[in-house]
């Protein structure tokens, strides 16, 4: 069975069933349709929220299918509701434009799915619409001051690093010149398009924790220099209010159900390289005002998406989580030993053996957090019992818990073990959160925490540029801001053909963006794909839909 | 009182008491928060639509500002109701782009509205964002095939017609060059952006009668041609399964209310000059389904949204009306009769009566459809009665109905007497629809039909490009097409400046478009705007948005 066939096997019910067991009155949220809806932000309550037990679902460094943290976490939440713990899940959206590539949708899989899926993975409530309205309207007032006569900022169209974004995989929109066609149609200039889940407003509305802090973080974006090398934010353009007030029902996170009929949250969807990768911070807190458990996830591995969550989004919004979940497959593990993509569901303990250090270096990094993990294996059909013992006894010689989840097949039955470890870890108090540095310390401190310390780097080499730009950073006094590495997720390291636990490697941060709105710097490692193609036969040719609106091939 | 601060002072009623009022069981409608549905088309019903009466409301040639039909249709809706009458309004949805240019929203005005206004002007149900979508997975599979090395059509791009759009005043997007970058980024080559109100999608949406024809018409959208001059449709590329799964909520007509708790059906917003410029054939019928009378309006002046209403939307869908109502103000007949627009507040009778030629026209062209019309003037605090009295001889000595209509400061109880009026034209049964031309004739018998007769030129002038062009339309087979000719609605020539009664004028038809998923040509006649620009101070700047989610400035 398809992820879409068993999602429409599913019995769903009514959003305001899932409002009242979630905790608020079917009369607070806003209906979009009868399986989606929004929730106020007066229901959010600082206070309340600091009593549940705050848990990330994180992974290893993923294959490129990825190991399942979604349907991971889908399950966990599952599972402890079985255990009679009450447990929301709180995710990001997924992005429109993969779907019709290849990925498929984002709402976890099998037996451990959000639902409804078609409307989640289509256009949901429209929050990227309205995250991409607000974006490009910033885009259209810039080259509008850039065309006015009597209006201009003298903006120098050369230092304009703001550019246009879509929802959609199309290559032909990186690089492209606007303003062709003469006097009437705009000044000439390089720019082009990223996909809407790399916008700085995706991030900005993420890690937002009212519309005045949005408007306020909007207002705060750079956008380039004036001909004098005067700085201009989105402000001296007076974008902000018009930015927030096509914001001002994507602020808002979205209630949909689990398989299982608990409540989720889904909210936000940045990426996890040159952004904080997890959900809002208002959908975080109202889950966590709701429920004893909430449970999140985080793009990519643990190096990328989750220190990025402790280090920007728990020191942001004041967060303390309780345990990390690393999501580990043995296929992954077998990739990391060397084995290549098509031989994974082959069983091969040799090179599952050597595929351990890449776990073995995500759990020490855990402990860098003073967090308490529990390595949660994401069971597939081709797992051998062999196989699995070997990762069972690495966890015990370290003292650590180990659960084989069973999500995808089984549920939340199948993570009522993982479950059982989470609560044995919250309970006794196990993890201590600590950030891993500190937002003072001068930015090349910082970038050279997180690359030694998580990496596993030797040390950090800057280009000229970065250098370069780290000069405009001080003069522009943004030495504070916390930073966002963009790396690949492929690898430990910023080279995504080292796998397993790369050694004796150094990280060259090639150049530092800046994004002053969603309060982080981002330290440039690679070649960072903000906008996908499609591949040579999209996934649309096989999408459709019939007369009674039911749509087909979307998985 | 801004319409903004009228609009907050109403008490909204929940859109379930609206559905209720309107026929549908709440049930079976889709809530979009609580003033807010999406309406199921298995409530269309055929045959109860064809006992409703419809009315059209049209204007005189406008003035830059527009002479009030939104607001008059409303306020017309209003009045039948007060009457007695079970009245519904159907109208286009607002475009999002111009709201921060310069023109404010499009959801009536004063007394006279659809509310929640700052939900329909900002992103209302997402039907607009959803059209953009489709039509961008479109543009995003065109460049995807032309950079496949293994799936190609060996589409030529120079042949390429099909743009990308955005629901935003962005003139630089307008010319642009996509594909640079590289060998991985894509083919260069020329392309740009049209607003999302001007997409041919949006046409297709609005003359669709249900999912498995919105497909078919996708499916139909002409793309360019291979190098050895093979026509490539959307179906060729497979996409119109993926676009209509895109459009399976956009379909559905919205429902929302009027000031006086009346129902409202906005749904589609198509241009009145490269496209049909009314709403959605879906959303008429399921006004007709359900009401007495279904008041609708089409764009800009009779010459362009009539005739088009008409001939292409009435023909398509089987439709009959029953009476049109022409919107008139003092101001534009001044305008008409050579006032500048500075001067249009202050009375003046001869220049008054130099405007009047523009009004006979369009009545003279009303009885060219058999239609009978009703003047309504939409009242201005500046008018005099001498200058009413004056409209008012002159309907007289024609035997033709007038109402002064004072919809803004009154809402439905100013639009009484014209009520009565449509009442008594629908009751005589006066009207006997006829469209102007058979889509059978030549495309340049259609033209010509039209130019002479509505437009009242002399004779129609064809560019060779044009004749170029016929000659394609032959090849594809396309004659049959109902023609929509895009012209400028300042005048009833294809001159801008020629406003009153132009004669001894040619019309000049520079090339000729193919919208065959729409389902028609599009001659055009002049420049067309399809990516307005925003002005010096761009109306965003007065936008803003306080910590309870309330707007100002959208008015």
């Amino acid at each position: 069975m398809t992820d879409l066939q068993i999602a429409k096997g599913v019995s769903l019910q009514h959003i305001s069933s899932i409002a009242e067991k979630f905790g608020i009155d079917p009369d607070n949220i806003e209906l979009y349709g009868k399986y989606k809806a929004k929730l106020p932000l007066n229901a959010i309550n600082r206070e309340k929220a600091q009593n549940s037990n705050l848990i990330l679902v994180s992974a290893i460094s993923p294959t490129p299918a990825g190991e399942g943290k979604t349907t991971m976490s889908i399950g966990l939440s599952e599972g402890l509701n079985r255990l009679g713990k009450k447990s929301t899940v709180v995710l990001r959206e997924p992005s429109l434009g993969p779907v019709f590539g290849i990925k498929g949708g984002a709402t976890g899989g099998g037996y451990s799915q959000v639902l409804p899926m078609e409307d989640i993975n289509l256009h949901f409530t429209g929050d990227f619409a309205a995250i991409e309205k607000a974006h490009n309207l910033l885009s259209a007032i810039i080259d509008n001051n850039i065309q006015s006569k009597t209006n201009s900022l003298l903006l120098d169209p050369r230092t304009i690093g703001w550019k246009r974004v879509m929802d959609m995989n199309d290559r032909s929109l990186r690089h492209i010149i606007v303003g062709l066609g003469g006097t009437n149609s705009g000044v000439p200039r390089e720019t082009g398009f990223d996909i809407t889940a790399a916008s700085e407003i995706m991030a900005i509305l993420c890690l937002a924790e009212s519309l005045s802090d949005l408007k306020k973080r909007l207002g705060n974006i750079f956008v380039g220099y004036t001909y004098d090398k005067k700085p201009i934010y989105a402000k001296d353009l007076k974008a902000e209010g018009a930015m927030t007030a096509l914001l001002k029902d994507a602020i808002k996170p979205n209630l949909v159900q689990t398989i299982e009929g608990n409540p989720a949250i889904i909210h936000g969807g940045p990426f996890a390289n040159i952004a904080q990768g997890t959900n809002s911070v208002i959908a975080t807190l109202m889950g966590m005002t709701h429920s004893e458990y909430t449970v999140t996830e985080a793009g990519f591995g643990f190096d990328l998406g989750a220190e990025k969550f402790f280090d920007i989004k728990c020191q942001s919004a004041g967060l303390t989580p309780k345990a990390v979940v690393l999501t580990t497959t043995i296929r992954a593990l077998k990739y990391h030993g060397g084995a290549d993509l098509k031989s994974l569901t082959e069983p091969n303990v040799a090179t599952l053996k050597k595929g351990l250090p890449n776990l073995e270096k995500h759990l020490e990094n855990i402990g860098k957090f003073k967090m308490v993990p529990v390595i949660a294996i994401n069971k597939f059909v081709s797992d051998t019992e062999e196989e699995i013992a070997i990762v069972k006894e690495l966890a015990a010689s370290k003292g650590i818990r180990v659960a084989v989840a069973n999500v995808w097949a089984q549920g939340g039955e199948g993570a009522e073990e993982l479950a059982k470890a989470v609560i044995e870890i919250v309970e006794s108090e196990a993890s201590a959160f600590k950030p891993l540095y500190d937002w003072k310390s001068s930015v090349k401190d910082k970038i050279a925490t997180i690359a030694t310390e998580i990496y596993g780097a030797e040390y950090v080499d800057y280009t000229a540029k970065a250098n370069s730009n780290l000069r405009k950073i001080t003069d522009l006094g943004l030495d504070h801001l916390p930073v966002c590495i963009a790396k690949t997720q492929k690898s430990l390291s910023d080279n995504p053909k080292l796998l397993g636990r790369p050694k004796d490697f150094i990280i060259t941060v090639r150049e530092i963006e800046i994004a002053v709105g969603a309060g982080f710097l981002i330290p440039i490692t690679g070649d960072i794909m903000r906008m996908p193609g499609l591949p040579t036969r999209p996934s649309s040719e096989g999408i459709d839909i019939n007369d009674d609106g039911e749509i087909t091939g979307l998985f």
